[in-house]
């Protein structure tokens, strides 16, 4: 069973004129096979290593073994942020129980609880060091670099609290995940013998989470690994499929490309039908915004290009974003996530035949309530003139996840090439880490954040 | 204490073009002034009864005394959706310890977990379902119609699992929040005899958190009740005033307005830079959603407005959204929420002086970089052009945020005038129910879905 991408809501026949005629999309996808030959040379030459992440078995079985030291462990605490932590959650989020942290040990199988120490929330912080107690924790350091202040002050905390509890046994329970040869946290991994995983060179931070970032929490959890790589996989082959009609990376780039440039469609809400699913739109939030948001194109000309990625939760955000979606500026394109098999099935207790607004309920499920939720929702916003994209779980499990993750990160190599930018860089985060170090008073920044009050 | 708003970054002398001027703001700010006249009227005529929630001493003491009925109890489970949930989701993140479900009982000081059952996902509902032990839980059902198909949904297999494991106690632990004379639910209140708490008429869901929608969890999780009305009561006395350059409602609204109207930022991203503020920025996504996303304006004209809010954490976002932010397109204003002292102080330990990415940040406070990444972000995104509006809390407590609740209630209404629509009705979701019904096959809807497969 494999995701299937439905594209036929974004298309005009369906929408009265705001939906993608195939006269459009004709000349966005010639560009876009262009751009997946150009993905193919990359390949080659060995320049896009997240696509052979999935093959990677010497680095899958280090983190294997290194999970296996923490068997019967009570907490997993991830230090890390942004694309060292979104791929982490989302997996979590769609593969663990929706209490699983508030579970017995016996009920969580003996997993350890997980979090995310991705702030410098002092409140978070405290909380979470409070909680966890040390010698039944551990310690899992995610930064390519090292350099990245919010998780380098979370480690001073981390080194400083393990050393005074357990004493020689300090590295014990510490994992680095890191650049394998470069970096400050690398260096100091080597000189103190820390244990330590490999963070891919040439793999971004929002491309990682199939590197160690991402399977050796999901050993620790005991989630699939083989089936999510073998499901990353299978999607990698589909998305490289010259013929792009049966492409769904090459689709979906076009027509998000298209959305954006020719209609002004610049916001993209990724809708999950399905609370396992809400934390796959976070992940794709930092992807989709970090990778195509630029200034300059290849060209270097100014361009401030780049659509914004919203994500909602379905049926909640019904409540909440859905009149705007229908009624408000026509700036939009919907991402529908969708559900097809829940992992529980709820029926619904026949009660009060009396009243009208209950009755008709009763016998049925609510899983096939939020079905209907969903498809009246698609449903209305087409009847108004609102495109969307429908991806179909058949069920929320590791192969899923996987392809998912696969889909969007070819997506936005693609789409990298229709706006014509480098989906791979974030330059414009420099200036405020420059000013943040300043106001930190980091030797050789101290004149960045003169006449900035804090 | 109060909240100070800090409009500086929001005007163009410091934004080189961007921001907005002086002469685009005065004519604004007179229209503003109208429609707080207009405001004035209404209220007299008690056609804005939000307004006068604070005051409700008589509804305050019922939400007390039924709160005190569940001392002691494990568990509070709230089943709502958008208006009914969202506010008691934002106050219990605000007010809450960050692990408070997770907290031993004595640790929570006895108070109850906080559960929202705000979806349908059939997984979801089956977790928190067999978590909860009916004994122990006080379910709370917050709908005003009762016609909420998500809502009516759990209701049933709230009834139906009391019934059966309570007997003749089964209406012990329903509180059901309500409109106090009509609507299905109530009907069945005053049939079964079920408690209840009035949900005012006039008071439409997403302006309803100071009714016993906030109220009665906020009593049964001991936060201060009274605190949280005073701060509403002085926020609104300071947006009543009729001095507008000195009104942090009728400066806010004419801002945003002129942001979408006139320069095209139709995104207001509210960026929390703390976690216990997050909740915040996703009850202001429902208000400002749909109060001010519409097709008609007030003449009945169609003109599809509205502008988006975006939810966005600091730091980590940082690491997610501001590439984007500050090097995309210039469409969108930034509302910031800083705290100004968090409940903890975390200092951060010297170690590794010779660690160049380390060494700095010894010896000073995750206070200190929390406050360096906001100010720092705040100043990167000026230098680039993009304008914002800062929220100061003083610190995160009751006072702050009910103070918060007004400021935005009363500044949706303004913004309603600016816009020239309806900013209390919602007639986009009309049509998503309908056919919702019609898959789900309600007496009288069964027509409606012809056609849609599910």
């Amino acid at each position: 069973m494999s995701l299937t991408v439905n594209f036929g809501y974004a298309l005009s026949k369906k929408l009265a004129g705001h939906g993608i005629s195939n006269e459009m999309l004709k000349p966005a996808l010639e560009r876009t096979a262009k751009a997946l030959d150009h993905i193919r040379t990359e390949r080659g030459a060995n320049k896009l290593p997240y696509l052979d992440l999935p093959e990677d078995g010497k680095t899958k079985a280090a983190c294997k073994e290194l999970a296996d030291k923490y068997d019967g462990y009570e907490n997993f605490l991830l230090s890390g942020i942004g694309g060292s932590s979104l791929g982490p959650l989302a997996i979590f989020n769609a593969l663990g129980h929706p209490l699983h942290n508030m579970l017995s040990g016996a009920k969580r199988k003996n997993h350890p609880r997980f979090f995310a120490l991705d702030n410098v929330d002092p409140v978070q912080v405290d909380a979470l060091f409070n909680f966890c107690k040390p010698e039944k924790t551990v310690y899992n350091i995610i930064s390519k670099s090292g350099a990245t202040a919010e998780t380098a002050s979370a480690s001073l905390i981390i080194f400083d609290l393990l050393k005074k509890r357990m004493g020689n046994d300090w590295k014990k329970n510490i994992v680095c995940t890191t650049d394998p040869t470069s970096g400050d946290l690398r260096k100091l991994c080597n000189d103190e013998k820390l244990q330590t995983l490999p963070l891919h060179s040439g793999v971004g931070g929002r491309f990682s989470v199939l590197t160690p970032v991402g399977l050796f929490p999901s050993y620790c959890l005991g989630f699939d690994v083989d089936a999510m790589l073998a499901g990353a996989a299978e999607m990698r082959e589909r998305c490289l499929d010259s013929d792009v009609q049966k492409n769904p990376a090459a689709q979906m780039a076009a027509l998000l490309y298209l959305f954006d440039s020719t209609q002004h469609k610049k916001m993209h809400v990724m809708m999950a039908y399905a609370n396992g699913l809400y934390g796959m739109a976070d992940w794709f939030r930092q992807l989709w915004a970090e990778s195509l948001g630029k200034e300059l194109d290849n060209e270097g000309r100014v361009v401030n290009v780049g659509p914004t990625p919203l994500k909602a939760l379905g049926a909640t955000d019904q409540h909440s974003q859905v009149q705007l979606y229908i009624e408000g500026p026509y700036d939009k394109v919907f991402l529908f996530l969708e559900c097809k098999k829940f992992g529980k099935r709820v029926k619904l207790p026949e009660l009060y035949d009396n009243v009208s607004s209950l009755n008709y309920l009763g016998g049925q499920t609510m899983n096939k309530l939020i079905a209907a939720e969903f498809a009246a929702t698609r449903e209305a916003l087409a009847q108004r003139g609102r495109p969307s994209i429908t991806i179909t779980f058949p069920e929320i499990d590791a192969h899923a996840v996987g392809e998912f993750f696969m889909l969007w990160e070819m997506t936005t190599s693609l789409a990298g090439a229709l706006y014509r930018i480098n989906p791979y860089d974030q330059p414009g985060v420099e200036l405020g880490k420059q000013l943040t170090y300043g106001l930190m008073g980091r030797a050789g920044f101290e004149d960045k954040a003169k006449g900035i009050k804090v």
